[in-house]
């Protein structure tokens, strides 16, 4: 049976069970799956019901990760791993992260329909608490699982919850005390390649009209979650030149970042710049009152380490020059930074080489978000991404993704695990499978 | 005797009285003497006793406030009014208002001793609620003597009680009902003249090296005490192009007024600026969100209605632009508005004069805070003030003003009372005097 039929007729999975998942995530607007908590638990339980339908072989790591493999020919060839993360932002949409698991599903649903088995296992990833909000730390689950957590980030409490890492991972049947040893489930010279579809975060491909996209990198970053400027509480009344307004600081270092990332648009390199929480102290601050005291937070994110750095050194002179100018001082806090996520050219050529095969227009696309695959990348294992063009952005429950783009994405993805994975078609009703599809 | 030395010898007077309300309002840091509650109350029960000292005569109005007057040659002439605020911020300074009224009190005391009686009656006036943190309405106590409270004043609650500004008068002997009938107690055409002395609000006579300065001019202010800014909350790897950000948006709106600023002391035109709340929305802001949400504060003042006017139409022009540009919506919320402080050009020469006279370095000033004097010429009432030198600001503990300073700006206020209500001189030890002082 041709290949792409065979997708189209996993329509129904994919639909049945985003549906279920948002039933799930419930939680007006929107849906929240807390990771390695309430929300996300049920997330796993849906998609593990489904894998075991499916015939897959299911496991756990220490990290809670859910592993769900469909056998290929050789058991010790090195497997393709096809994964996404299954928690959400509060409040956000259906398909950021649950995508790329359907999707996995789907592309194994579509092999068994059209009597394909590849060379190797195929592993389908329910990757946990891929969202920073949360713990404020990135890749919580595929660092768990590739032995590359940073320091201390067990300890860390769930924003809302304030309990530590450690104890959720517990709730959910991992083992903190086995991830402090840095034991891994993934060893990355076991991996052949690391793929993953994903909504797009940004609206490139609605302005483009293209249904799909092929990533060309996922942008590396440094952050200071918690920065503060310090000046002088003051009366309303104080001339400019005697102020110490930290708030006119903080005012004047994001026009200052904003005037760098256009700078650097106009040049073509492309880049990111993102002051979320931005404030003046809501215990003291007035209609009347100079404010001696601000907050904020800072995200810059690029493709290219060279950029980074030289945003970093830029980000430094920014605050110095402001400091003298206006008699105020910044205090940076903790900073963390992500490495960027090399895409491998090998993978992204055959995505687009399937792209053009199946006829499905193709964007080739910076991600504009951070993703699970940069972890993958950074131990050393090839990755590939495809994003599906969403309406609304993500993080919100108006994000919008159409299920004939999700079934698109879901053709490419699976066009190439059989393209890069061949090994023997079997007839479709033949006893092994018909026994695997139960 | 020489009326200067005459002011020389109510130092310990005007100490005494100072140290005394400090004990009264004690309350570390600072001292908090909250309007129409104990601390201001303590306050008048301390000036009112000096007062008697002074064989003044004692009333107060359906307000209030407190009136020390000294009778004059000609009690049916226009009488002339010194006063000041006897409230303070929380944790405030000492001097802040009372200096105002300690200094009214040294004037008369130092014309009893030089044995010089005015031509018409001096009332000094112990003004309740100035310090609008408390009510959010400005210059309670006055407004409510001169009968232009605004609608409403007396229903709104006291930030810290919870209960409303006409059951804090009851509490302190006044009437509110007869303040909602606008029953004034002070009639505009029946006042030659109101002076006010206070503390400078900014260091501008610690640069300058001088004791004391007569003011120019209050200014007038436009405000949105609760402004927001919509946007769209998005997901941090957006693309610049797509972002409808409310916080940068707001920083680039506080830039714009902070050139404004520049602009307008560039071409020696006096104003200021204060955006005392500028925040991201602490319930959804995030590391990893794009702030949809933004809330300020705007506190807009000059000395010239034609400049304000000119401010407030340069701010409208900044929204519409930054609204085009950002795809961002300004919600201003309420305006309110305060009329420029005229001071009287006559008194305002003869204060210069005066200073002249006594050797006394006077700088000329226009007050950078808001005061009571301001609702005395709204009225139409002549109005002069005197500052004094006062290092760290006001409106907190730190503030520090020398009794050396104070007792020149005193000296500078009885010099122009004697030399503006010339009457008669008595001898010091005459029977009157010497009944009046007890």
């Amino acid at each position: 049976m041709n290949l792409a039929a065979a997708v189209a007729r996993q329509r129904e999975l994919a639909t049945t069970l985003f549906d279920q998942l948002r039933r799930d995530g419930l939680d007006e607007p929107g849906v929240s799956r807390d990771p390695y908590g309430p929300g996300e638990q049920r997330a796993h339980a849906t998609v593990t019901a489904i894998a075991q339908r499916l015939g897959l072989r299911i496991e756990h790591d220490t990290a809670a990760n859910l592993y769900m493999t469909l056998p290929g020919r050789d058991p010790q060839a090195k497997r393709v791993i096809v994964g996404s993360h299954l928690d959400s932002v509060p409040h956000g949409g259906n398909f950021d992260g649950a995508a790329g698991v359907v999707a996995g599903l789907v592309a194994v649903a579509a092999l068994q329909h059209a009597g394909i088995t590849l060379d190797r296992d195929l592993t389908v990833m329910g990757i946990r608490a891929e969202e920073s909000i949360w713990f404020q730390v990135s890749y919580i689950g595929s660092r768990g699982a590739l032995g590359t957590l940073p320091d201390g980030a067990l300890d860390v409490r769930r924003i809302d919850t304030d309990r530590t890492l450690a104890e959720h991972i517990t709730d959910c049947g991992g083992d903190p005390d086995a991830l402090r040893g840095r034991a891994r489930a993934l060893d990355p010279a076991r991996i052949d390649a690391y793929l993953e579809l994903h909504i797009e975060q940004a609206p490139s491909l609605v302005e483009a009209g293209m249904p799909v996209a092929v990533c060309t990198g996922i942008p590396g970053n440094f952050r200071y979650p918690d920065a503060r400027i310090e000046g002088s509480h003051d009366h309303v009344g104080l001339p400019r030149r005697f102020r110490r307004d930290a708030a006119m600081a903080g005012a004047e270092f994001a026009m200052a970042l904003d005037a760098l990332w256009e700078a650097h648009e106009a040049k073509g390199v492309p880049m990111a710049c993102t002051i979320g929480r931005f404030h003046t102290d809501t215990a003291t601050h007035g209609l009347t009152i100079v404010p001696g005291a601000f907050h904020f937070s800072l995200d810059v994110r690029a493709y290219d380490e060279a950029v980074l750095g030289e945003l970093d050194q830029k980000v430094d002179a920014i605050i110095a020059s402001i400091e003298q100018r206006r008699g105020v001082r910044f205090h940076r806090g903790p900073k963390a930074h992500a490495a960027v996520g090399q895409v491998d050219p090998e993978i992204r050529s055959a995505l687009e080489d399937c792209a053009t095969e199946l006829g499905i227009p193709a964007l080739q696309l910076g991600s504009p978000a951070s993703h699970d695959a940069a972890a993958f990348a950074a131990s050393g294992v090839p990755m590939g991404m495809i994003f599906v063009r969403n309406e609304n952005g993500s993080h919100n429950p108006r994000e919008a993704m159409t299920m004939d783009d999700f079934m698109a994405g879901a053709s490419l993805l699976t066009q190439f695990l059989a393209r890069r994975y061949p090994a023997a078609s079997t007839p479709r009703d033949s006893s092994a499978t018909a026994a695997r599809r139960g």
